[in-house]
């Protein structure tokens, strides 16, 4: 017995619709808590109190991915809050690896764990200043050189031109991670899809100018969210 | 002097909105002529005698886009038609690559020329029946032997449901290989974008659907196309 995971919730199989994977088919683990408190969190409920989550070992985890999807996966995000809080995710990359199954985490890069080694995709994703808090570059030096380049990629949520500064200072601190700028969403209640759709284009449109007009970004990523352009602030899907 | 490349377009930067480097800040260079004439080609323009080329040495493409973008790229894509049919090519990717700029390709894989090797992004999409064309499977299976699975990914575009059973054929053939599914454009001049829009985004879902209910495909990657949700139809952006 490891000490249990505290899941929220276990779902798929979905898209991934951001980052270093966007697109790929993949299950979903949510993980509870979070040594962050930003400002627009999407997924807030991991830590304000709202969500309820189980205690789970990595089996009970995995018996509840093979019965949402019978012998239907070859890759599980896990996602949270910040699963870098929980050793018995070492556990849970091993089984799954064990099967064949690849695996992607995302974490804002502020709490090392060894079983990241083992992780498939990590994406770091260290959190501009519209977020409200400060990054610890020491923390993410360590990241970086700790794990493989082809393993690793940065991602920066951009809602302003102080948060686009800021993903620069990555870049130029790390240039030879591969960088994924990535829209921030405004309105995570929102239930009018529509206008979040147009909303969301426009500032991704605006984003990608800002990029492509910057002599000092040349090797990044510019991306959307595609499941908030598909179906909006809804969770689980 | 090689052989000149008859080039229709050189623009950017702009992203890539499709396929393995989806999102990527790159430079276009568009050649003509195509050995295909498929039934929905979005760049007939580069085949059926609309679209007027020039006969351009390597040197001028690469004055051209420095012309663009001054120090300001690092990523150049090559499509068409189909490049391959440009052995002048070669001397093109070796002068971007002795500049430390990265390169993509797209192309059909029905015609092989070596200096597909110093390409770093090569996207093979082997047309499906909705096309109209047939599929020389030997030849892919050289483009997929001979590449490195690092290099290399097989896209297919994916109008109806036999073309999805043609992508399951794709992947059965090659499993290891990265395989993008990708939503056909079924409107390529329609200048009404809302209507596009919604259009292409409820055909990105049924497409996920598929994907999702499938228990033979598991390690693949279903992709919109970016800027179609972002322009249309327009060309060169
Ligand atoms: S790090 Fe992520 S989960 Fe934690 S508060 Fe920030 S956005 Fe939310
Ligand atoms: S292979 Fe590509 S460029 Fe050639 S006809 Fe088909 S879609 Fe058009």
């Amino acid at each position: 017995m490891v000490k249990p995971i505290p899941v929220l919730e276990v779902f798929g199989p979905t898209i991934q619709g951001e980052g270093m994977v966007i697109g790929q088919k993949t299950m979903f683990v949510r993980t509870g808590g979070c040594d962050y408190r930003c400002s627009w969190c999407d997924s807030a409920f991991t830590w304000d109190g709202t969500g309820k989550s189980e205690a789970l070992q990595p089996e009970e985890i995995i018996n509840r991915l093979d019965a949402l999807a019978p012998s239907q996966y070859k890759h599980v995000t896990i996602s949270g809050g910040n699963p870098l809080l929980h050793q018995g995710i070492a556990q849970l990359i091993e089984q799954l690896n064990e099967r064949g199954i690849k695996t992607a985490v995302e974490t804002q890069g502020s709490l090392w764990q060894d079983w990241l080694l083992a992780v498939d995709d990590v994406t770091i994703s260290p959190k501009p200043p519209s977020s409200g808090m400060k990054t610890d570059w020491d923390k993410l030096d360590y990241f970086i050189d700790t794990l493989e380049p082809s393993q690793l990629s940065l991602k920066v949520v951009v809602f302003d031109e102080i948060d686009y500064a800021y993903a620069k200072d990555v870049h130029k601190r790390y240039p030879t991670t591969s960088l994924y700028l990535q829209v921030g969403n405004e309105d995570t209640t929102t239930g009018d899809q529509n206008r979040l759709l147009t909303q969301l284009l426009d500032r991704y449109e605006q984003l990608i100018n800002w990029t492509m007009e910057d002599t000092e970004m040349n090797y990044v990523r510019v991306l959307p969210q595609l499941h908030t352009l598909l179906w909006g602030n809804k969770r689980g899907v």
